[in-house]
């Protein structure tokens, strides 16, 4: 954190900083981070939002917009989140409409907004008929991570990041799954070596898909939807309260599995090693909150369909994704019939 | 306009047309789009918003994203913006955010819109305290340009824009300012002809300025503002009600054609054979409506100044421009006299 002022001043992307927070991580990272900032010459304004989904809002970003334009006076803005997935996305969309975008800087604060939301330009705010359809693609100028922050997530929160992390391994990283089930007490002490190399390794990894595909025009960003298909269904029949994003996740990525080993594609052994590290984490490897049904008719709206084709991303090993498209309904059913 | 369903259909942008239009606009030309597209194979829903300054908020921005997210049902919409700068600029934006950007079509359907506002992808709502101050960068997938439209135009509206147009000559053009000087007659009374020459010759320009500077970030946009300094400190201290946009623009190219005469850029003659033309089209050529000491503070406050210094696009002769930084004030100041 004693780096930030210096490298927002290397950026050159403006001298005043209006910071989009929580009251939570302003009364903890605030004073330190102003006296930062003010001594790189910096001007500061701090914001504070209700950290709930309910601040997505499109009137939330209007009168924000209202408040910056008033502390605009000299032209030389430029706009901070700090803060989990949600500031993150009303802030880079407030920051991506206010004259035409004006220069951003995401500082992830929870686990999850570190290795996924704050990295790939997603910005997005709520309408009542459905999560995120209003936003754009706008990349921040810097993400600037620091396991520092997340000693302020409760037990649940972290292992909710987690549950994503664990994504990234299987997908892409077989030695940051192994580095997962040797040192998971490790990170859940918040041992700073560790959760660093998580970050670190989540980064890169989002980072270099999403560089391929920065608008999703190409399919490549796909492989980072593994769990998804049905960790939305979990999500959204649950009216977003029963599972967190994370447990949902978690739940989904062992759908995934399943379906892989039904089709083959991977080993028994695998769904097993997953599920004991889920279970070591406090995730859940059960379904109890939400209906067999109200997840299966959710997973039909899954807005990654094309056309009528379900498409999943499969495990081929831990490491490994296959992309399948029109999995047999009955796969996916037996598959999360395990799950009740 | 015989043409714009097999346009629209090469394009493969979708089949259902969410059109943003106006009242008079679909009035006199809703049918026959109507069916032109739905011969193409195309679904077509119209919304008209009042052609109004006012409808450019984020309010109704949000209203338009209800309403169209209900026609989305089946992930296969585009937009298009039907009528003038207004509804361009509010139906791009609009374009621009709902589900991080749709495909987005402009059909200009006044002169101003044609020849300037429908190219160059610049969206734009306005907040209370200043106009355009929300908004994108979101090119149109299609500019549809027809100046059968262009009959619906009283004639104040078609001077209006005739305004611009000189501007394109003035600045990269001669032969333009030629035509105009010879033709503008036949303008006046609609002559198809010689419309599609001008609109074309515009269209040109404006399209290739913009494509090497799409983000204004190389300041090679810039030459477009010519007459817009003192243009928009004319409009803003009139309150956006005594003179509209092309008038502001007429009142501001003389007032920089005399800085560059003062400057010795160029001749007398120019401001003279600029100030003639102008007379011709019931342009105003001196300001009546607005005091001088308001222009004067308005123009401090003009968003392009960088730091303190002014800047302004300055004419080296028809057809040809120089960017000055740091005219001085008198200089300014006896200019605008001159118009009063």
């Amino acid at each position: 954190m004693n780096f930030l002022g210096r490298q927002l001043i290397k950026l050159n992307i403006g001298k005043d900083a209006y910071i989009i927070t929580n009251a939570l991580i302003k009364r903890k990272f605030g004073d330190l981070i102003s006296r930062n900032l003010k001594k790189s010459g910096l001007k500061v304004k701090f914001k504070t939002v209700p950290d709930t989904e309910k601040s997505k809002s499109i009137t939330r970003s209007a009168a924000i917009i209202k408040d910056l334009a008033a502390f605009d006076r000299q032209k030389r803005l430029f706009i901070v989140a700090l803060g989990g997935g949600v500031i993150g996305d009303l802030a880079g969309f407030v920051a991506s409409i206010y004259k035409r975008g004006v220069p951003f800087v995401q500082i992830p604060t929870t686990l999850l907004a570190q290795v996924d939301s704050s990295i790939g330009g997603k910005t997005a705010v709520d309408l009542e008929i459905g999560k995120n359809l209003v936003g754009s693609f706008y990349q921040p100028r810097l993400v600037f991570s620091d396991v520092e922050f997340l000693k302020t997530l409760g037990r649940r929160q972290l292992c909710a990041g987690l549950a994503e992390v664990i994504k990234y391994g299987l997908i892409k990283d077989r030695a940051l799954f192994a580095l997962m089930e040797k040192d998971y007490k490790k990170v859940l002490s918040f041992n700073p070596g560790v959760l660093d190399q998580i970050v670190i390794r989540c980064s890169r990894i989002k980072a270099k898909v999403v560089s391929l595909d920065e608008k999703e025009e190409r399919g490549l960003r796909t492989i980072l939807n593994f769990g998804h298909t049905i960790g939305h269904a979990i999500e959204a029949s649950g009216g977003y309260k029963g599972y967190n994003h994370g447990e949902a996740v978690a739940l989904g990525i062992l759908v995934a599995a399943d379906i892989s080993a039904y089709c083959r594609l991977t080993k028994r052994s695998v769904v097993e090693r997953i599920e004991k590290l889920f279970s070591s984490l406090s995730l859940p490897t059960k379904i109890k909150k939400v209906s067999f049904c109200k997840i299966i008719n959710a997973h039909y709206h899954d807005k990654k369909f094309i056309g009528r084709k379900n498409r999943f991303v499969l495990l081929s090993g831990i490491g490994k994704t296959k992309i399948v498209e029109d999995v047999p309904l009955e796969i996916i059913k037996k598959a999360l019939r395990n799950r009740f």
